[in-house]
């Protein structure tokens, strides 16, 4: 499985399997008996199952995996960080928020159920995040292990992550940004929790050498950058049929993106520079981690 | 401080020092670096700080004092409710769901600030509760002491806690519900996270004793529903001034509550029937609950 020549075939497949694994640990976490909350839960497994690229839950299985990892070992921190990604989905669709109707090819949330329902979904899903790590049986996961994997959850989606990047984002509607600002942004918004699935494959493996945890890191703020400029590109020039969203949405929101600021010439050559970066990044982890090497490449190659 | 003979107007005192901590402990929390996001961290700092009753960080200080803990080991816990009940306020009070204007005496988050902030300072202040309960330091907590504190609050706060009996209390707009299912609501949109909060302040001393543990949950169950009817008989009779909200928003959103329902005399006397109950189920715990016993007769007594 660490062969670091395997052929794309393989590297295809392992992913296909990441993704059957997951769409599986997903169904599971989202069986909740909770009796009298039908339409809640419907509307999480509605927004949660059946779509999604699901590049969070593969990197934590790839890294992990790289390490030496059960399989089983990984299954709760990769539904940990899709549950939280697809709860700041339904949030970003709100019309508070984007206002999108469309969403991995089907209706958002608020539109197919409702706009508190909505809320609800988002909120209850983040809780399920937390619910899960603590929770969820890990084969041979300490107590400090699933702490120290709370903590950089925690971390990546408050206001210096996730949570604040959104609102950068909320603010940038109908401003010019400098190339520099939109990169913070985007590192914030979308980079701090591909980085922490990245972290959390490696807590679950037990990786606990700093060069090494550092090293993950910076590898996954530079693919994590390089995925949402090729998502930005692709909104501009992608197929709305292979994307199952909307395209020209950024441009319709007047949100400034890096191909609307620096050109789209420029955007693939960013992307390609980061993925490099990414890549020369994993140096002290030695011949393990070839698999994240081509994940890097794919994230950058990508029509979907 | 564990006389359980002590005057009411010592009572008073212990709540007015709880108070007067959670909000430096609040005000140090939300002190966040994350440059960038100056809106929402200030309209985090604007929802959370210098109001509230504060009733949840109360019952972890008063529950953890009781079995020995010291405050400064009680600080991360009480701030993590708190936060937490914030959130499920100022989604609470969104367009999408109640629709409300005004919250402890001042413009509602979204009516400050604008909706799409207001959506993002709940799901900071969530993460934040979660960063809190991982990072802060607590005097002597062990890993595992923490982590059941995360066990506990994410239960509590999700499907089958306060995410659930939020999406029931959105559900039951416009019907009429038995008090059977009124009750079921509550307990779990507002008693599942008064519960955590005892259970949090307990796990916080190092309350380990099984017997104990159950008694204490039991106790919160009761109060917390105590809480809730008390609190809808005050949004029919109490006086706007002192609630620093609306009255009349149950009637006015069409929303069945225990008053509605079974009247107001059936609800008095049904909060002191809960106030009992709660009283004796702290049996198990011996005199050393005295405080405990004291906010429960408040809890019921309380104009505000």
């Amino acid at each position: 499985m660490n062969d670091t020549r395997a052929p794309a075939a393989n590297f295809a497949a392992r992913v296909d399997a990441c993704r059957a694994r997951i769409e599986r640990v997903l169904d599971e976490v989202l069986a909740l008996p909770d009796p009298g909350t039908e339409r809640l839960r419907a509307a999480m497994r509605y927004s949660t199952l059946g779509a999604g690229k699901r590049l969070r839950p593969i990197l934590v299985y790839l890294t992990g995996e790289s390490f030496g990892a059960p399989l089983d070992a990984l299954d709760a921190p990769a539904a940990a960080v899709e549950l939280i990604h697809v709860y700041s989905l339904v949030h970003d669709d709100l019309p508070a928020m984007d206002d999108d109707d469309l969403r991995r090819g089907r209706p958002t949330c608020h539109r197919a159920f409702d706009e508190g329902t909505a809320v609800l979904v988002g909120d209850a899903l983040q809780a399920l995040a937390f619910t899960v790590l603590a929770h969820q049986p890990m084969a041979g996961a300490s107590a400090e292990a699933r702490l120290g994997m709370i903590r950089v959850l925690s971390r990546a989606i408050g206001t210096g992550g996730m949570a604040g990047g959104q609102a950068m984002d909320l603010e940038a509607v109908g401003r010019t940004l400098p190339v520099a600002a939109i990169e913070n942004m985007h590192r914030r918004k979308t980079g701090a929790l591909i980085q922490g699935s990245v972290l959390l494959g490696a807590l679950a493996a037990g990786v606990s050498d700093p060069r090494q945890l550092a090293a993950l890191g910076q590898f996954g703020a530079e693919i994590g950058l390089a995925f949402q400029i090729q998502d930005d590109i692709l909104d501009v020039e992608g197929d709305a049929t292979l994307l199952g969203k909307t395209t020209g949405a950024d441009a319709a929101h007047a949100k400034p993106t890096y191909p609307s600021t620096a050109g789209l010439d420029a955007s693939r050559a960013r992307a390609r520079q980061l993925r490099d970066a990414a890549i020369a990044a994993l140096e002290p982890c030695g011949s393990r981690v070839g698999a994240l090497a081509e994940l890097a490449r794919f994230v950058v190659s990508r029509e979907s």
